[in-house]
């Protein structure tokens, strides 16, 4: 009977014959109906497909506008380089200056920051509408410039896809309470970065698995349909306009390739996989480790530190003169392959045809451009061989990714290594096809080697290492339409996840250290020692609290203190029994509301008990969690992870006696001052301060490292 | 410095140079470090897929050794008709007394009692390694039925998969804290699952999602690569068996199918497959309706009731001959495709030509068994067509089905459900290709409907629907190796479970259910007065609760008030400070070691202070977590979830006022009396009592069925 009227009320708001005001208000209801957000997804999923083939259209056609002009300019050497090299500095610098005007959070991938705001942290502007079209147009220019500075376009999608979803959920948060809302956020950012990777890559399983891998630390089965609902709309939306536009016949894969799938690999090769796997892995580990050098050591250099700081166009635009100078095809470029796109360097990587035995064929014709099955010939080189031009993209890309990845532009570095990966795989299969030219067999019935294979379990692999996830298997399986090698693309994933997850951290979490995000560390330690380590040994005793019977004063004093966004509240300073907590602007409102005792002129009363105090005036919110000082380290760690929390209080036997915390202080820009001088690229786009008082994070890392 | 010594003792407990058996402690604390279990998974893996692939073995010679018995008795009817039913009959029963007679846990599937497991509820004897000889026999015998009975082997091979990892786990809970132990068997479990899913399909990575989606309800990104590792490990072994075995030339899919890949289907095919799915979601909330129906039914049933009570493999033999009586291939059989095993039948519906065009060519010569590419002739039938015998398969199997699931021997019950789903889809799928058949263009290129893309599709989302899950779209493309119908499949996966979702419980909720095994159901209520209800208003205010003075009479009025397993400890009674939790048992401890006040012949002493308190003599462990009374219902039962809890005390002001339980009372056997009496088949081999007093699950239902 209780819940009776409740409900009663929750249905009826309005009478048994509803106003047209409240009929409107009525039907918004039903249509908004907590849970019934399948509209939502869909509309984002298919907005998400429109935007990502809208773009590619667009880049292609710039692609194209810079391909002729290249190929229009005659044989002049040095017009030659001037079109091939102005037109990608033209563009980064363009697109550096103008998402960088209008939004500092444009620039980079905004994946690290997302992982950011889904574990609880509230980075309001970073998901603002208003980035949307910067960053849009932002990405257009830089996937213009091709392969030339070899970028994609995964993580600003996924960057994207989360703030439409951001704002598609502000139309509907006025009926739900916070908390519900909260969490309603949650399930919409996950769904959207789901749209994110399956508009791009056309593949709605992968999509949920890989955001849901690079993302969260813990996962809700129950919001399992919403990121697949979202992706496959998002994924069937976007292969249906390939359809429409003529470029497929019926949905396909988007870089189908025609591996033959009726022996795919032999039993043995699997060693090879597994080789391959642990050289990935390795790779990775180097790749991590420099980019995270360089970005830090960007910043910190005098002159480009300046230039980042001040410049960002011109940064862009020297760095790219570099790379593009590089990739200049009558110089180094042809050893490169660099008149490919990047989407033709992987549908190339991923041949089903053997390079070695092709190139032998001396009476091949010359290369046409644009035709799938003559994009290897860009790989062969007359004086180098196939293995020469392979190894020497491998050397020079390893660099000028890192160096890439430095740009201040919104891009996404995702693609770059997947089509690394797919390089290392296609060079290590070509060399195992050199070695067995008839398989592994002695038999009669020979089956060669596909090196294509190995470029898949390469690509699947080492962008496994660098994002520290295994779904990248199943996504090399989903964007080739290609199951058959699904066996030894998951080993050689695992081996190389094994390699690089002992040694470094994955690229988001490198970007979130160097980006000095908030950021909770995993426990690494597998020592006994760190299974005894309670709250009462890291937690912080300092905590500032208010009593009920607190006046004026006293709450200055408190919010004099330090800048919580919360305090909590004891029942007296004697006895400090929990009651709840208080928030900051109530405080400020309570001190507001009540003169200063010795602001007016006539300061005979002291402290009048028409004053009031902090229990009569300010609302105090109930705790919900409290830990005990006895609570270990791991079980805390685990909580924080779980619940998302920020900051919780230790209370033993109901009095308060500490706080464990990782929330960083003053964001929301009123401390925000302290931002290191020279931080630049993407560092000062979210714009967090340096140091907070994590307790909890820093008993894990003293853990980690015991002096 | 202070984690310096923590570590020094954690690695050097035995000083500078070991005795031999502490060297052997060393080496062996080296080998089992925390964390350190990939041998473990490499093992669980191997074993799992080696009995799988026996079992495999070992059921295809029983099953040879049937039709081989049937073919030789020659053509007298009585006789044919005794060898096919008294052969399954004979199994049935075997594996319904001996398993039965082990243990009466090898029952059923066995997902049921472990998604209960993974929630937090302890129901040590279903992981006992004893039931695993019992269910591995058990489950030959019942496989050995073929598709008379019409049973696989998911189910039983996550169970088998979870008794041995909780083995295994054992061998190293020795160097493990409590708490951290809890965790570890938790991940071990989840990764065990994924090995039972991976063994038999053979498919590493919907193995790990398949088994997320139906077992959990969170879920830690970080034990992902544990069921990847430990799956992959299983299915590559399994695979690889098939090599040796000569089998197969190599690793290939399980049902592999040859549907082409060039043009898989059609843009407005997609109309269909939703329609596919929207049937297939309508057929299975029918499905789980009657089947729990059944299950309740059958218990309730005096015959049925103390059949299931008294005597298991009668029922088994009765139910089993009227099975093998209706799929008798001289009779209704020959409309049911009954000669064919349950792996023939998905090999056939997923066959890549389409039925209807064969048909129509009479001059197809007659079936040899086992030819795969005459298996779909066991489907023709002179009179009825191959739509007549499709339609009269399902109809007749889904209430077979229903009664098979009652049987209490060990079987899974997915694998029907899948081949099911897949003759649904052969079914609309031949309509189709017969409707349009020269496909859905009107253009000169003709591109046939492929009805085995439909079967697929089917099979994936009747399976989906019927447990709630959306991974077995995945599941059907990674067991056949076929990928390019992976969108159409999702999409009707996902409207098949849109629909079964709103109606009925899944599967295994439902037999969780009808078993009354603990069980947290989700709020399904989308009013908003759901998330007006806190605490307070639904939690248990009777609390029993003991003083930290109390002695041996207030313990004993404590310990007969209620049977909890753990009791709150209070400062004193007229403060209700909660200061920690003891134990049943070391309550009882604390009884026995003190003498009652009474009970000595001298009573001049009114209790002595010398006779110890609860504070004094008892360890009192730590609260971790507290709810307030403000706390909402969705907050409770989302912490519920996520950190598996039994029951949590409610503080106001750090004083208990109550508690919020989920626990069953007095699992363990001690009140374990009240089982109602002709609970039989699978229902009383977990055997939890029937009561439990939630307060919270009561609260979700009463939310949802309000008076």
């Amino acid at each position: 009977p209780c819940g009776d009227t409740g409900l009663e009320r929750g249905q009826h708001p309005f009478g048994p014959l509803p106003r047209p005001a409240g009929c409107l208000e009525l039907v918004k209801r039903q249509l908004f109906r907590v849970g019934e957000d399948w509209y939502f997804l869909f509309v984002l999923g298919v907005l998400m497909a429109l935007i990502s083939f809208m773009m590619d259209l667009i880049v292609f056609r710039l692609y194209e506008a810079h391909r002729w002009l290249y190929q229009e300019v005659g044989d002049y050497l040095v017009l030659k380089y001037l079109s091939w090299t102005i037109y990608p500095v033209a563009m980064a610098a363009f697109s550096t200056g103008f998402s960088q005007s209008i939004t500092p959070h444009s620039g980079g991938s905004g994946i690290p920051e997302l992982k950011t705001i889904l574990t609880g942290v509230v980075l309001e502007e970073y998901l603002a509408i208003k980035n949307f079209g910067a960053k849009v147009v932002g990405l257009t220019c830089t996937l213009a410039c091709g392969s030339t500075i070899f970028l994609g376009k995964v993580g600003p999608f996924v960057h994207l896809s989360a703030m439409a979803a951001a704002y598609l959920g502000k139309m509907r948060t006025s009926v739900m309470r916070e908390y519900e809302d909260k969490f309603k956020q949650n399930e919409m950012l996950v769904a959207a970065q789901a749209v994110g990777v399956a508009t791009v890559f056309g593949a709605p399983i992968s999509g949920v698995l890989f955001s849901i891998e690079v993302m969260s630390s813990h996962f809700a089965v129950r919001d399992y349909w919403r990121g697949f609902f979202a992706a496959t709309c998002g994924a069937f939306m976007f292969r249906l306009l390939a359809v429409f536009n003529s470029e497929q016949e019926t949905i396909a894969a988007i870089f189908k390739s025609d591996l033959k799938i009726d022996f795919p690999f032999d039993l043995p090769e699997t060693f090879f996989f597994m080789i391959l796997g642990a050289i990935c892995g390795a790779i990775a580990c180097a790749y991590l480790f420099c980019q995270r050098w360089l970005l830090a050591a960007v910043r910190e250099n005098r002159l480009t530190g300046r230039l980042l700081a001040t410049d960002k166009p011109l940064y862009s635009a020297l760095v790219v003169l570099l790379l593009a100078s590089i990739t200049f095809p009558p110089g180094l470029g042809q050893l490169m392959a660099s008149r490919l796109s990047m989407k033709e360097h992987l549908i190339s990587l991923f041949d089903n045809r053997t390079w070695g035995v092709l190139a032998q064929n001396a009476s091949v014709p010359p290369a046409v451009p644009g035709d799938p099955q003559r994009l290897w010939q860009e790989w062969s080189h007359p004086s180098a061989t196939i293995f020469g031009t392979l190894a020497f993209f491998l050397l020079m890309k390893f660099w000028m990714l890192t160096l890439a990845t430095t740009l201040p532009l919104p891009a996404g570095y995702f693609m770059p290594i997947f089509i690394y990966g797919a390089a290392i795989g296609r060079l290590i299969g070509e060399v195992v096809a050199l070695l067995f030219p008839h398989g592994l067999r002695v038999e009669a019935t020979t089956h060669p080697i596909v090196p294509g294979g190995y470029a898949l379990a390469g690509a699947a692999a080492f962008s496994g290492a660098v994002t520290h996830s295994i779904s990248t298997a199943l996504l090399v399986c989903e964007a080739t339409g290609h199951l058959a090698h699904v066996l030894p693309v998951v080993l050689a994933v695992l081996v190389a996840n094994a390699i690089a997850q002992k040694c470094q951290p994955s690229f988001y979490d490198g970007t979130i250290i160097v980006k000095k995000l908030p950021y909770l560390p995993r426990i690494r330690s597998r020592h006994m020692a760190s299974y005894r380590v309670v709250v009462e040994e890291f937690m912080d005793r300092r905590v500032v609290a208010v009593a009920k019977g607190d006046g004026f004063e006293e709450v200055l004093a408190a919010l004099s203190a330090t800048t919580d966004g919360e305090y909590p509240v004891v029942e007296s300073a004697g006895s400090p029994t929990l009651v709840g907590t208080v928030s900051r602007a109530r405080l400020v409102a309570f001190l507001q509301s009540h003169e200063h005792p010795r602001a007016p002129p006539g300061p005979l009363q002291e402290k009048p008990a028409s004053m009031g105090t902090v229990g009569d005036d300010c609302a105090i919110e109930p705790v919900m969690l409290q830990l005990s000082p006895w609570t270990s380290l791991h079980q805390a760690h685990h909580l924080f992870e779980l619940l998302k929390l920020q900051h919780i209080f230790v209370t033993r036997y109901g009095q308060l006696v500490g706080a464990v915390t990782r929330a960083e202080v003053g964001h929301g820009g009123d401390t925000g001052g302290g931002t290191p001088g020279g931080g630049g690229t993407q560092g000062d786009s979210a714009r967090p301060t340096a140091s907070f008082p994590l307790q909890l994070r820093r008993a894990i890392e003293e853990l980690a490292n015991p002096k």
